[in-house]
């Protein structure tokens, strides 16, 4: 594969999709050829189970049927759109991946970080990402940036209270000691321009050792 | 549990449907408290994940995508049917379970058997059936059946060739070899009548030793 793959992570709130936009434009701007994207990311077959994840209805879900479902999407999405650009040498940006099924339902439902880690290596064959940013941001933090926000549509996860999205937090810390490499950490709490900026600083970084 | 656990098991045209419902009848009769079932079973989650799995306008649907669907509808119709009647002490009967996953999307569509029981083990946390009854037909003549059948309406699945259904076939067989106490094998090639004799010489033969 001769692309890039590169996957934005965080905590709700943390301003991952804002600097998705920024950083695609960005890259752009530069010459390179890029794919911005997220689960489910207009594939029919993502779209209806991410849609089935997050229908506020379904308070039965299991945490595992979650975690079944989270995978199933993300296979769907990583075969009809992540790979052929990734073929064509493009830069892809990912807001989530991975990383948040682990710090999701593996650590903060308590399913086990290894056990979904299994489920999701049947569905990504060893895709990992090349680089993952994780944007860092003290939940409470993270939190009131998503209550502030008023246009924001509010689904069932966003409804979690604090304490889950403390343990999704504690998760995420120590997946970046997990993965020291292919995790580097953002300062997800400095104004958006200078938070792109460090995020641009990172990607030239690793984008110059292709 | 204080419950028993039967899945019925083969391939289209097995007849497992039939004899699902004079086994149930047949249970009931003799005066045991029985739940015949088959996935989705009517809750509301499995069934929505279901209706994607199934539906004909999904030609790009990934065997991976496939096999952690079916995955995250048995967990949900595990965890809110199954599970729930096995505690009550009933006799559940299920119109397929972990072996059509193993047989369909882990043998016949080459994922491989190890791979499709690593996700259901997430799904189903080692609650394998009891008993498995392996409705036993050659796959040409179960297809025959199924075509006859103008009732039954055709999905995705039932359309495939006759070499797929040849390598659930043999899936099956090595599935029988591979658990040859749970799995037992019914020669579904008789009359129904026969076949239901021969089901229920063999399932109490099993409850007889509870």
């Amino acid at each position: 594969m001769s692309g890039y793959f590169i996957t934005l992570e965080g905590g709700d709130g943390a301003g991952k999709t804002s600097i998705l936009q920024l950083l695609e434009q960005t890259l752009v701007e530069k010459g390179y050829s890029v794919l911005a994207t997220r689960e489910p990311g207009g594939i029919e077959i993502a779209e209806k189970i991410r849609h089935i994840i997050l229908d506020k209805e379904h308070t039965a879900m299991d945490p595992r049927t979650e975690a079944l479902l989270y995978a199933a999407a993300r296979r769907q999405h990583l075969m009809e759109k992540v790979l052929p650009a990734l073929e064509q040498g493009k830069i892809v940006l990912c807001d989530r991946f991975i990383d948040s099924s682990l710090a999701y339902q593996g650590y903060a439902r308590g399913l086990g970080i290894d056990q979904v880690f299994t489920i999701n290596q049947f569905a990504i064959q060893n895709c990992m990402p090349d680089l993952t940013l994780f944007f860092n941001i003290e939940p409470k933090k993270g939190l009131e940036r998503i209550i502030a926000n008023k246009d924001r549509e509010k689904n069932r996860l966003d409804l979690e209270d604090l304490h889950f999205h403390e343990q999704v937090y504690e998760a995420y810390l120590l997946l970046v000691k997990k993965f020291p490499e292919r995790i580097q950490v953002i300062d997800a709490e400095l104004p958006l321009e200078q938070v792109k900026i460090e995020v641009m600083k990172k990607i030239d970084h690793f984008i110059s050792k292709l």
